[in-house]
């Protein structure tokens, strides 16, 4: 290559995360890298985005590097608009977005900040990765995936990613040697089953905390869930067109 | 129908919101009503949910009328499954979510939280449609999408929505008599750029407002922004697989 690919790195753990650190360490060896992370975590903030408050933005450096870094008040999708549109002087050649602490395999790329900024870039048309691995402790194992993180950044940069999709890696929280390979796989059909716990606070007041159960009944060998349980890396190729193709025929006879 | 269907009925802009108090009305006509609301609020929430926060939940009357109605300190993500999992008794047959102050059609239903809360429901397999009217103000008439509201309800009380899909149906700002009819539409590949509005807060600090304009490039006549621009209400059936299967087989030639 020419000249150094310009990559962009944010993540939702928020700017401090290790898994971060780690993929800004694997992208200097890549390309040139400009970090836009919120200043604070941003987990399971879906595609939020701020428009009825400001957003404040500072340029910090948390770990030696070539990297620029830049720390923002937002979630991760405000991350992403941000460098995009208003700190970088050119458009990224790829944003990768991660690593998460934890699981964004399945319905979880729903809920998932870290994957809410990969589809942003993807939709602002810059190739973007989201890389989670299935540990959600804040001193997880990186270093088992980074070889792997390699090899998938550097094919994205050299094939390209289709218009209008984006890619989720998931990593099963194994050592490198177990790590079987990679698959390209569908979203498993699962869900979370919430429980409530219900609780008074200190004055009387009844108030809730946000618990649930994963299940899982799809259990195809196509499947992420499948891959990542067999010891793969699961890499789902993930859309922001929502449209249910399909069923539009069938809503058609409703005769509206 | 032997019994009333049970219908949830929630939004993003608050429970005070005029366009969630239309629905309700609309509602009270078709089924029994439960509304679960935000208590403040939540547009561009995204699909967010709280989980590093407690959420509170009280029962509440904004209105007179037959509904139960409660008031939620979380997202509309939050209210569906503390609904469904905590407050209602039985499983809901529809959940409608809005109408929204504000149009949620193409790439908007990605950062909508009011799209967010009928996906959620679909995801905890409750039949789902989203109603948003192409207008922003608080005093938006809502008068005029009445009929075609209980139209699509009614429709879909009887027919049923496949499992996997929920309906984002977008209203174009008009008098009902000028409201040509109901497409069935797919998302227009539409997206938004970003103006960052730079500014100085009283003691010096840079800060930034989110602006941005809606570019629309894709005019075909079978999407949501064609239908909208020419006075039909869009329906556009809406999934939460996000896999772009059509991909699947690209990426398996880069042997990963």
């Amino acid at each position: 290559m020419k000249t150094k690919p310009l990559i962009l790195v944010v993540n939702d753990d928020g700017i401090t995360a290790p898994g971060l650190r780690m993929l800004i360490e694997i992208m200097n060896e890549i390309g040139e890298v400009v970090v836009v992370a919120p200043d604070s975590p941003q987990s399971a903030m879906g595609h939020a985005i701020t428009i009825n408050s400001t957003l404040h933005c500072q340029k910090i450096n948390i770990t030696k590097g070539p990297q620029l870094e830049y720390s923002c008040s937002g979630t991760p999708a405000d991350c992403v608009k941000l460098a995009v549109n208003e700190l970088l002087d050119r458009k990224p050649d790829l944003c990768v977005s991660g690593i998460n602490h934890g699981s964004n395999s399945s319905i979880n790329v729903i809920y998932s900040g870290t994957m809410s900024a990969a589809i942003e870039a993807g939709i602002e048309g810059v190739p973007a990765i989201g890389f989670s691995l299935l540990d959600f402790s804040w001193d997880a194992n990186f270093h088992p995936l980074k070889g792997f993180i390699k090899k998938i950044t550097t094919m994205a940069l050299k094939n390209g990613i289709p218009k209008g999709v984006v890619l989720n890696v998931n990593f099963p929280k194994l050592k490198e040697e177990e790590i079987k390979g990679i698959k390209i796989c569908r979203q498993a059909k699962a869900y979370w089953v919430e429980d409530f716990d219900k609780r008074i606070n200190p004055i009387g007041k009844e108030y809730y905390w946000l618990t649930g159960t994963f299940v899982n009944e799809d259990n195809e060998e196509d499947t992420d869930e499948w891959a990542l349980k067999n010891g793969y890396v699961s890499v789902v190729p993930t859309q922001f067109d929502l449209t249910a193709h399909q069923s539009i025929r069938y809503f058609n006879k409703w005769n509206l």
